[in-house]
């Protein structure tokens, strides 16, 4: 799926992600990055919304596994989550995948295709703003 | 401030909570809660949202905040969440603050009064689907 598809899909399956006006921008092995600007998705002190932070964090990593996974039929869910908001995100928002390493990738990849289930731990970086780190498991 | 005020000041200062459909339907001492509907927050497999859930709770956890100061100059904002994912939610998304001691609003109310800046941690129930941990820090 190209960065335009998957942002479609997303629209699509999670209508929040189109309020947000959510938009993936890079999908492949070097950069998975998603974005949604602030105008959406400011709070009430026109920064980034805490909500929307997380939301977006949330989002990369599940359109990052499914990406990955590139299997129709694998259902991804998120088990526990955290943020860490540092500072005020006061332009675009910006999550950005912190890739996992190929063994990694390849153990997820093969323990899903061998047992219908496997987990993964993605760090996502909301540029130097906030930090989300979240478990998902991929169920067939 | 009344639910029906609390919901429309949010959806006014947050336009990501008027997506949401989110409403402020109890604020008082006994209990605090905060729901969407479905419809506007499911996923891919038509039920809750996971970034809508730690949006809700998110925000479920500033009104609280906000509510109990009654002080227009303060500015809540959110340090650091965590969210647990124990099972789907399939109906109506329904935040639950657990309401902090009184002894802890009394100490969180007077060094706000005092210094002008005060933390406090909450947990928000998402009936027994989820669980959120946020700490918030009032600043004047």
């Amino acid at each position: 799926m190209t960065p335009a598809e998957l942002t479609q899909y997303l629209h699509e399956k999670i209508p929040l992600t189109r309020a947000m006006e959510l938009r993936v921008v890079s999908a492949n092995r070097a950069e998975f990055i998603v974005t949604a600007p602030l105008e959406a998705n400011h709070n009430h002190l026109g920064t980034a919304f805490g909500g929307s932070l997380s939301a977006l964090a949330t989002v990369a990593g599940y359109a990052f596994i499914w990406h990955e996974l590139g299997d129709a039929s694998a259902h991804v869910v998120i088990r526990d989550s955290s943020m860490n908001y540092r500072r005020p995100v006061r332009g675009e928002l910006r999550a950005v995948c912190v890739m996992p390493s190929i063994e990694e990738i390849d153990a997820f990849r093969e323990t899903f295709a061998r047992t219908g289930k496997a987990r993964l731990n993605l760090t996502v970086q909301i540029e130097d703003a906030a930090e989300f780190s979240g478990t998902y498991v991929a169920l067939r």
